[in-house]
């Protein structure tokens, strides 16, 4: 049997600035990596988002991301291991305050933005982070970029992992994203990105830019609900992925 | 047998900034208000914090303010309820990651500056700290003004609730603080102050400004560790307490 | 002849966030307030808003507000006079530098939020509120509620003046606004309030919600461009207002 | 004759927290750099510094930093020069209205840690620092590491600028600062680094790390107000210089 997880980021809306369809994306997604309030997201967002996932059966997760709103964490920023460790800790145990208050646990941990792709690459940035939430709690799962440095890091401490996949991304010989500033790194037909993620959970391959077949395992998707045509092609991911018998769900259910 | 409890607010340095001599007052005091970030501290002193009050077996107490680090939390705000219940909940998650971290648990909360003011005379606003606490972990102790709103709350939820009295302020005959903006609102004489704490504890009671005894039944008194005298205050308040055979502890060894 | 200025915050989005039909709204007020990063507002938000109201010919005013922007300067907080002198000098130079860098000058300050509505009422905040903006520069006016506190401070410290009214909103027979709270408060019906705005201009006068005519005697209005229906009723009340040989322009063109 | 100008950072205290002993430091230095919100410093803080250097007729001097508080502005961060230029005129902004409400203009730029070492290798964010200022006004001085990238910017953009040199700093064979992390980079020896910045005033010269001399023109020597150590060693960096009969002045007062 063929699963996997759906995930999209949520809840970075902050004070009176709204943005994401949420409740919307909630509709179709399995997991949701949750705003901390550093990069996007407020308490009061906190709440409600843990509050709209908890009822949805939707697998919560910490989002942390690098203290720059005004950046929305997207700006690589040169921070310490030691910084990096106490910044994912501050932010994890921030949004499981909101999960404990519904009863629920925190499913999983997936770095934002410049914090993400610097994971990814450093490996000194990414074992902090594999560290801060093994100390706080060694049963959440650690989301990031399949194959790259943040999942070995996860392994080596001893975390269970979660690789992710794009569903709309075009990747490297060697497994990692193609840089948005080269052409071809978006894919824009809708249904070969569908296609693609198919054959990757039943086959665990993906056709690289350069054309060569290359490994890949995904245990989720990354998607988006940031308007009405984001959230249709979730749906329609979904709808495409469970007529190929692949089972949509929460890596908590699957990963062990 | 008498038993009381000494706490101070502490790791409340950020970033370049430093001050209060933690390491020094936490050799006297038993219960520890750690900084979460919002009027002071930051991720990194919340780490060291907690693990020097873990180290030395200090209870480790979130210390949540309104988010006004230009202010350090003293000027009041308007915030509204659900507001504040959201921002309790934020700022004990992020200090309780950190003593997961260390396999410790939260003792207790007590709200800084103008939070605790207005929270010690506003029943909605301390009702909403109580129901933050409540919801993510019942076991945690509730600490504020003697005899305040905040403390009916507390029992009202069903939180334990700690009487925190100060050595060096006056008592209005209704139980609340001198202003600070009143004549004889600080205690200067420190034998003074000593006495009087001393009798709190032993006899429940403390003569108020007009001269009239009044009942208080403290749990924890609060002093100070900005300087090395008023260090050397709690040193000595700590020793004269022991003289007295009333035996000075952490309120989780006595509050059940 | 007859005169009078509409103006409309702008400038409110932040990094990633948008708000406010900016660009629409531009195009039939005649004076800006412009958010300067506290309540709202981003140094590159600013360096654009600035760049099309300049375009425009709309007059460039500074909008201060306090610095809360999770909860966008609407939220009473307690500043000392000194304090928020200081606010108000710091938040007008930001914006005065993107100004200067296209030989503009700022043509008014009008406090945003909470601030506005303490400044309207606290005669020791609306005098440092006009303080700072006379030692900044003399020549700036100083925009608020009309017959409030504020104007009274301007006056006394020697600023220019600007009495500002709301098309949409009722008010009391000594000249303050309807709480919001209260039922009436807000005028839904569009021809009625633009029949009350001309009333305004043309007689000085505008009946309060007892039903009392009091005197008014406005320099501008205050208009919102939230939605197209805002920016809609902006356009009405413009060509209503020219309809009836009212000239519409900005306030530095006729408060000497 | 010779001239030069000895400059500090200053007003970096934030709130209740405070660093600098920026009174004495003004009683020596001739121009001050001072902080603007971002990395340091507060609106409180700026008007009292800014009130401070004005009546000690020291230059006023805008000191902008990364938004970066908890990391005191030391700390990398990919921003777009359209953003640093933005970052810029609003923080240059914020400190002239202290200025204009003393009767002062700025007298010089000199950006702050991260910000000013990254600005002396990028061309891109150099020129982007330059065009901010000469947009807001074209006769503020732009101050930085002699030599480097930023002075070749502001020379292109029209700005006069200020070669900035360090008496207790080794220097490359190119000009460029040796490495705080490399052996040798500080200059213990005071009488040394005395001897090394008279010479670099003198003949316009400094003996690199690997013993060749090097060219090198300073206008202004960077000096520390941190501790009472650091201002003793002003003071006779002072002494010292006169002495030999080199005029300690503002570089407004010679940079024409």
């Amino acid at each position: 049997m063929y699963e996997i997880d759906l995930n999209s980021d949520i809840g970075e809306s902050f004070g009176n600035y709204k943005i994401g369809l949420d409740e919307e994306v909630l509709k179709y997604v399995t997991s949701a990596n949750i705003a901390c309030g550093w990069h996007g997201g407020d308490p009061i967002v906190m709440e409600k988002t843990v509050e709209m996932a908890s009822v949805k059966g939707v697998g919560i997760g910490a989002h942390p991301g690098y203290l720059d709103l005004m950046g929305f964490g997207r700006r690589n920023m040169v921070v310490q291991p030691d910084e990096l460790k106490a910044y994912i800790k501050y932010q994890l145990g921030a949004l499981m305050a909101f999960a404990m208050g519904k009863g629920k646990r925190i499913q999983h941990v997936k770095p934002h933005g410049a914090m993400y792709n610097m994971a990814a690459k450093e490996e000194d940035l990414a074992m902090a982070i594999g560290e801060a939430i093994y100390e706080v709690d060694k049963d959440i799962i650690l989301m990031g970029l399949a194959n790259s440095e943040i999942i070995k890091a996860g392994k080596r401490i001893g975390l269970k992992v979660c690789n992710e996949v794009f569903a709309d991304r075009a990747y490297n010989p060697d497994g990692t994203l193609v840089s948005r500033r080269l052409e071809g790194a978006v894919i824009h037909d809708r249904d070969l990105a569908i296609d693609r993620v198919i054959r990757m959970v039943k086959e665990g391959k993906v056709t690289a830019i350069n054309g060569e077949d290359i490994e890949i395992n995904p245990q989720s998707i990354c998607v988006h609900g940031d308007n009405p045509q984001a959230v249709e092609f979730v749906k329609k991911i979904r709808l495409s992925l469970e007529k190929e018998n692949i089972k949509v769900r929460a890596i908590s259910e699957f990963i062990k």
